[in-house]
């Protein structure tokens, strides 16, 4: 099974390497990280931390491709080589998916139009923009595509497509192996659990675009 | 605050993210990467993924440093140079951390003898052997070093330092922005939590060297 994981300057290390984790252990996983330009990628926080070993136009057959995010999407989602890879790649992937602010960059390859999708909590308004319904639902499966909320849901939204794609036993292995037992030392990690002080200081300190 | 994160051949890819995702959102952080050799460094699936861009013989007055784990920790564990930045490094470090097998390499650097640590449940064994009393909880606390259980465990281990390093609300807030509201599709986390059946079959197919 051909995966393709999207690499770009500016992506956020754990959208990708969430679903990396799970999805390299599906049974015949091949994962390639490819870019539009193959060579060093850096991080949302400017760390030259990836390599992309495979140029987004030498692509385009994968059965399933991941789409992580950053916090500046809007860089991407005009980038017409990135999107043609993303169009192309849809038209023969088994499963589309998206971490956080990825679903952008579905949505602005054209993908999201008149259906549901999720995306990091602070960016759900820019989703409406590609003809999408905005939900808040960790992970959100429409057809073929999946997409996810911010950030750590890829793990959840890999997990899930393991047992769709693999069954459940398989998906039950690999949370296994990857130990995924979450137990986060508080119960902040959405708006609503966060409270209204929390997530105000975020919004005072964080936009997307 | 500067925080250096160990990569290796054969290193497993989130051990080392889910940290770095947490502790890059830290006020103040500065994240390095480091390996006996900078340049090109594979994941445990042999994917030449990462860039690491500090040779540890020119590191060691690091705040925190973390250590992320492998299937195959023997070979580190027998790696001198990389040993003594452990070494060098826990002298000076605020906290010293490690992920899954991890902790075979702080055993290995003799940081663990006489105290309680967890690693990835598969290794559990192993720690007894550095003098270490393994237990299975998911983050464990001793003095300044934080060992935490496998591969995913780092986000919580991570989130836990944020609480005691910044306080509570720099936690939250962080949890927050990575929206680390995990809902799992299946409870099979941990052995005990995924039943006999399922431990018996990863038994089969993986161990750790």
């Amino acid at each position: 099974m051909k995966i393709e994981i999207l690499l770009y300057d500016g992506v956020t290390a754990l959208d990708a390497i969430g679903p990396y984790e799970v999805l390299h252990l599906l049974p015949g996983a091949a994962v390639s990280f490819v870019a539009r330009t193959p060579g060093r990628i850096e991080t949302d926080a400017g760390i030259p931390l990836f390599n992309a070993d495979k140029a987004v136009e030498d692509c385009g057959d994968a059965d399933i491709i991941v789409v992580p995010g950053t916090p500046t999407p809007s860089v991407v989602m005009n980038d017409a080589v990135v999107l043609d890879w993303i169009r192309r790649s849809h038209e023969n992937t088994r499963w589309t998916t998206s971490v956080c602010t990825g679903a952008a960059l579905l949505g602005a390859a054209g993908l999201l139009e008149g259906l549901e999708a999720t995306t990091h909590w602070l960016g759900l308004d820019m989703l409406a923009t590609f003809g999408a319904n905005p939900t808040s639902q960790r992970v959100v499966r429409q057809g073929n595509i999946i997409t996810a909320a911010g950030v750590s849901s890829g793990i959840d939204m890999a997990l899930t497509l393991a047992a769709i794609e693999c069954g459940k036993a398989v998906a039950q292995e690999i949370q296994l192996i990857i130990e995924y037992d979450p137990q986060p030392p508080f119960n902040a990690g959405s708006p609503e659990k966060a409270g209204p002080a929390i997530t105000a200081s975020i919004r005072s300190k964080f936009s997307l675009g």
